[in-house]
């Protein structure tokens, strides 16, 4: 029988034995053989571990020991994402040959949920850039057209799972980074909670920042590997201590209580005009599956100085033994958080939480946010290799309106909302209120089904 | 009749009218004439205030609107909590004629309970250290033996509840500034888990450490305080959402079933002789309540930076403007902040949030931990008015058992234990995990009951 591309679809034909973890794992490493050279969204490929990982699933599921619908699945990381004996290169020449001792918790827990690791996806530098900057092991390619960048910094992530190479990957966003790419390359995108996953084992570039989280083909595949990944880690000092909801079960729920908020102001300011039509029309689909859309305001905060700081706080010691291993773009950019003073990153910080803290006022009001992911689709990678003072305004421009959830700390997604005429994907944001994520998982959920885009677009 | 001289035993007889609000402030105004004199425990009595609150109180109980074991009894709050229109000074010539124009959240909550607001207690300047520092009002004495400190900062509430002049004091708690004072008094003193209480409205040494608590002459009446000040509030970033217990009824729950932890290195070594044995003492009583007691071993943080860099972003921009308005001595440390890097600083917190989160696992094997409060008992005010550098060795030893239990963020209490061959009472100190203060009020009450401690010592 056919390979379903949603995990949704595959697990129910895996667990019936209809399809075996070997079968489907062999047809993503042919994939990847066949588009890696193209697109270059894997660092490290693990074909012989990720096959033995595969038999074992097929053994286990064979004895009727189903471990749920990541078994025999095959998932790849981000590659500054820690694996055991696998090289974790964090896209940069410093760490180029770097084998952890140890996986990372999401991995653990991936792991013990049964799923197959396939690779290690390609990124930019130390995650740093939502566009610009570069690899270590060069730039990916957008599937959807292959002059253009996939996103980043998690844009191997997406490029893989667009492709078809995996049927998810984990990446990590600090400022838009799982957003991002999954919007450029039409892709589910799901930024969590601060503190929803754990960041143990994951290479840093803003421990205030940083959340773990999936790129998948749909929006039930992003609850299905959040449920795995969800969850208090005593080792990890940003995880809380929250109760993990049922995702899957709350896509079920209906969407029509639903009282949506549109932040006009700021977030649809300066928008591409492809991207505000399919935005306006999202809207529109929208408006039939909730109880309520209006405009809100939100009082948008940011975080440059926040980010540098820890950055630096975190590579200070190899920048200052080695700052040749870095390029000079990152180089620059991690150093402009070496003259913070504690003074200031302690108001910074404070300002943070202040704001994580008043944007909970919002959600008396409505139960979720929308917004363009991006105000632009995919820019040509020949334009972004000008000088990096030329790129700037691009990339300020495309981590605008994701950059505040981060600071805010609550759990957005990106879901496809339609293409450009030129064929590139765009991407919808989603938000919703602290620990919500059920709430976010339920209204793209019934946006996917009432567009019906994972059946236009995922199947083979 | 007369006047009980523990909230437990007075809500009683306020709510049955057999006693007057009016009556018992007016009380407490006399013992405050004619003590404060001597023991410098009040900056300001807000006699006309107080009476008009009784008086507003004896009103609503006679209407049969009893608030609650709060209403109708005076309470005096460090003088670093702002109340509306009633100077606010922190001990500071800076502030000496600072009037806030709104009540911090726990003085909302309390004038809500139905509390009468007596006064504002002398403190250190600026809360800071634990001993040799002063206030710009001047020295706080011990009421049993006015030669002695009284401990601080929260000094002149210690010496406020255990001189009874009030019924409890509202303290601040960042190294063990209610603890402490609390210890050397023979009151009892709670700083809850970090995040109970609100800090909205206090004017801060160290936001990452500072907590707010009661002193009362019993554990149930630190219940009945704590009552009233925990829970969220929205407005103050260091609040946590967590469920509030019903404390006062923890107190009646059963010790027999805990495990008490005794921590014996470090918080054992180098303690006064006398106060080693009413420890003793009191852990032999300890044991015929609980189920276990035993050794215990625990890695010991410090948070020195942290705090001074907190400090000092806070008061940067005044000691810029108005140093010669700061004690040299405040000064000197609040200058050790200014220096700390955005880089260390980020580390050092780090530190603390991983001591947050590694000592919860000593709580798999032992439901509380026992110490002594301090080292030593309450040194003479001569003996500190030495040179700063000669008096830095007892201030550490001061804040040496107490200090540990911010930078964790464990609730903790000290209850009066005994006293010395001359008469200076011994505390006893009790933690928990985070946000069990009923687990450490029940054993603190049971203790408590068992020594009679407050049958013998605060009567009229």
């Amino acid at each position: 029988m056919s390979i379903p591309q949603a995990i949704f679809e595959l697990a129910p034909v895996l667990r019936a034995k209809a399809v075996s973890p070997l079968e489907v794992t062999r047809r993503c490493l042919e994939r990847i053989e066949k588009l890696n050279p193209e697109l270059n969204a894997f660092i490290t490929v693990c074909a012989e571990s990720a096959l033995a990982q595969a038999r074992a699933a097929e053994t286990e599921i064979t004895r009727g020991e189903w471990r749920g619908p990541l078994h025999g699945v095959p998932i790849a990381l981000k590659d500054l994402i820690d694996t055991a004996g696998i090289r974790t290169t964090a896209a940069s020449a410093l760490f180029a040959n770097r084998a952890p001792t140890k996986d990372a918790e999401v991995v653990r827990r991936l792991k013990q949920a049964g799923a197959v690791i396939l690779g290690k996806n390609n990124l930019h530098e130390f995650a740093y850039g939502g566009s610009s900057l570069v690899s270590h092991f060069g730039d990916v390619h957008n599937p959807w057209d292959t002059s253009r960048i996939a996103g980043g910094s998690s844009g191997g992530s997406a490029a893989a799972v667009a492709a078809g190479m995996c049927f998810a990957a984990i990446g990590t966003d600090t400022a838009g980074s799982v957003r991002e790419p999954a919007a450029l390359c039409g892709c589910v995108g799901l930024k969590p909670t601060y503190g929803r996953a754990s960041t143990g084992g994951v290479i840093p570039l803003s421990w205030s920042l940083d959340h773990v989280g999936p790129l998948t083909a749909s929006v039930a595949d992003a609850a299905i590997v959040l449920q795995a990944i969800a969850g208090y880690d005593p080792a990890d000092i940003t995880t809380a201590d929250v109760p993990v909801a049922d995702y899957v079960s709350a896509l079920s729920g209906s969407s029509k209580s639903l009282r949506v908020g549109v932040p006009h102001a700021y977030f649809y300011d300066d928008i591409d005009p492809e991207v505000a039509a399919a935005v306006e029309q999202a809207l529109a689909v929208i408006k039939t599956l909730v109880a309520e859309i209006k405009d809100v305001a939100l009082d948008v905060p940011t975080n440059r100085k926040l980010q540098s700081a820890e950055s630096y706080a975190f590579h200070a010691e190899n920048v200052a033994k080695s700052p040749e291993k870095y390029q000079a773009e990152t180089l620059r950019r991690i150093m402009s958080g070496a003259n913070v003073s504690a003074q200031e990153y302690i108001l910074r910080r404070r300002e943070m939480e202040e704001a994580r803290r008043s944007i909970r006022e919002i959600f008396g009001n409505v139960d979720l946010l929308i917004t363009p992911t991006m105000p632009i689709p995919a820019p040509a990678i020949a334009e972004l290799k000008k000088t990096p003072e030329a790129l700037r305004p691009a990339e300020l421009k495309l981590l605008r309106n994701t950059r505040p959830f981060n600071v805010w700390g609550l759990p957005a997604i990106s879901v496809p909302c339609g293409f450009t005429q030129s064929g590139l994907p765009i991407g919808l944001q989603i938000a919703g209120p602290h620990w919500r994520e059920d709430l976010v998982l339920r209204l793209a959920h019934a946006y996917e089904q009432a567009t019906e885009w994972h059946k236009r677009h995922c199947g083979e």
